[in-house]
């Protein structure tokens, strides 16, 4: 019998690598070990705990220059923050926007704020993200530039922009993806929502686009209970979010005057504290990440049928998400193992459905999806927490 | 020197009414004496800290309970809410949206977001919130109602909402708004944001409304650090409320569905721990803050020239903001006074700038607008903290 063979193999490995003292394994959990509590307690202490204090500057500054981009502006979660990048990239109603149809429902729902259409692109094997070379094989065929700006022949649509996601953390392939938008007019927005502390050619990503978004969610690398920010190297584009993502209000020591339709998009305080301290433990979260996702490796290259996924040669990821990948022969087995795992305790997810196939993106414009639709079918995310590479195990 | 006179006397007033032992009174500053700490350590020490979490349930439950509304919905803050209540009720693209003038900006921004069109009416010198009367006459002259929908003669466009804001707390005429809609066909939304313990005719406001918005930013009576809520009682809606503002994800075990283009709103744990907290401070918050507008009243009632804005005889109201109307012969005075108190540490502040007169909503509809112009010149907020309420001072 193979079949109850591999799917026995996988939760013994599981079992092995990320044992718990717990009876559930969480798929991402986040680890309060720093200086959260001392950090909150003086928020609530000095009565700072909203939209105004000194830890949203203080994380904006550490954000700043841990990932080495010249300004980060603390907004309440990723999905804010990209709504805000394709504003200020000038994403106006009606334009088209490339975006991997493999990715979190965020990247397509803030382009819908926009009005805009999320125009779905295929994945790579290697990265997991957006394809770059079958991205520029697909431009040369629909588009056509005309005044600087990038037109589908098809739909009559402005092409605005390309949102690439760096998936579970591993980062897409830049320098190619980079020139495609260059040379197609293209504005390139960073979806780093889950690539905090992940490097592309030993520069961080969110470095490379005009504008990037990050994700602080529970399930992140590092958490602030909700929350997101916006990264950017012009100036200009960094005093405009600040002021976007706080009611475009203008500063004045009373008058309320604001000069353009804005968001309430403000981290609070106390939601900044919690970045604060967890930002400092950063580096040791990914060590333990790192370790982990080599035990899985490890592990995992001797189970027949099941590959690790692991990152890119050009790049360095911070391994948010550990992912494996069944054989072909194997994929029909994917819910039989997320239902095994899920019923022993250990929680385990497929990737997401593909975007192009939920309702409301039914009829939007796409190029073909093969690889993408193959990962679907055989991707299964397993326990991640930073605090299960601290246990040490013989493998 | 009359003029010197009243700015003198104003000053004084303050000082006396409401002293500290600070070099600077706070607007409106939060109190933290309750159970927060010990919240907020519960969602640290257990891991949970972001959108699922007992907290947020619980906050939830409180506010229903609270307010008599069946079912609350928590947010990320009130601007989410009043989106998501425009949405609930069908407003769309090229909707008109009946706002009063004299309003916080998010009133008018939450409008734009659905791409609809503000249509702006004017304020009661009684409530500072929208007039229903006027309201009355002007739909009389400017609508007709066809098919069951209210349009404006005018520009052509469907009339679907309207929105009052009980301006500093003050409950507006619901009565006759509520009466206005039904001939009218129009969606009643109220924005709470300001009114959490304020009662119409001793029912809650946010009672009234098919949907209606909270806040619990950092200056209102209660905080969650940045925050707001939903409230409804259809119970339909209620349920969309939720599963719009959590992304429109469709329950799973593991799979990724969301059935319609959704918005990540949701009220991280952590914030509404704080917020379950401070609930259960509400009814003493309330009663120092009535306690010391009840002082401002008395004193300021031999301040001639000046008059305290109280609550309407058919409300009770949580005397969120305290305010003073210069008289007409004063306004000219309304910067100097600002500049004065400012200066010697007792923040004060007008009223909004009314919407109308703000560049990106200078092409909209509105009526006459003198009432709110007139108020605009001759509205100051005074300190108004919950903590000031409880400071025993001979007046």
């Amino acid at each position: 019998m193979k079949q109850p063979f591999i799917m026995e193999e996988i939760v013994s490995v599981l079992k092995r690598v990320a044992p718990s003292n717990k009876d559930f394994v969480a798929l991402h959990e986040p680890s309060f070990q720093g200086n959260e509590w001392s950090y909150v307690k003086e928020c609530l202490d000095t009565g700072w705990v909203s939209s105004v204090g000194k830890y949203v500057d203080r994380f904006e500054e550490m954000l700043s220059e841990y990932t080495g981009v010249k300004r980060a502006v603390a907004v309440v979660n990723g999905t804010a923050a990209l709504h805000i990048c394709l504003k200020l990239v000038g994403v106006e109603s009606d334009d088209e926007v490339i975006v991997p149809t493999l990715t979190f429902i965020a990247s397509a729902n803030a382009i819908s704020y926009c009005q805009a259409i999320p125009h779905f692109v295929d994945s790579s094997v290697e990265t997991l993200g957006l394809d770059p070379n079958k991205l520029a094989d697909y431009l040369l065929e629909i588009t056509e530039v005309r005044n600087n700006s990038c037109y589908n022949k098809q739909t009559g649509r402005r092409i605005k922009a390309v949102v690439p996601m760096h998936t579970f953390g591993h980062p897409v392939e830049l320098d190619t993806l980079v020139d495609v938008c260059q040379r197609y007019h293209l504005e390139l927005i960073e979806d780093a929502a889950e690539s905090l502390g992940s490097y592309y050619k030993g520069r961080h990503t969110g470095n490379w686009g005009r504008a990037t978004a990050l994700s602080f969610n529970g399930n992140k690398i590092m958490t602030t209970g909700g929350g997101g920010a916006i990264l950017t190297n012009d100036e200009e584009l960094g005093k405009w979010a600040k002021h976007l993502t706080t009611t475009a209000k203008k500063p004045h020591n009373w008058e309320f005057v604001h000069d353009q339709v804005g968001y309430n998009y403000r981290m609070p305080n106390i939601n900044a504290a919690l970045g604060c301290a967890q930002l400092e433990q950063l580096p040791d979260f990914l060590t333990r990440k790192r370790a982990l996702a080599a035990r899985y490796h490890k592990v995992f290259s001797k189970v027949d049928g099941v590959s690790f996924v692991t990152e890119p040669d050009f790049g360095s990821s911070n391994y948010w998400l550990n992912a494996i990948m069944l054989s072909p022969k194997w994929s029909h087995l994917r819910d039989d193992i997320l239902q095994a795992t899920n019923e022993q305790g250990i929680m385990t997810r497929p990737v997401w459905k593909l975007l192009s196939d939920l309702p409301m993106y039914a009829a939007t414009p796409r190029m073909d999806l093969s690889v993408a639709k193959q990962l679907e079918s055989c991707i299964i995310n397993i326990p991640s927490s930073a605090s299960l590479g601290a246990v040490h195990v013989e493998t």
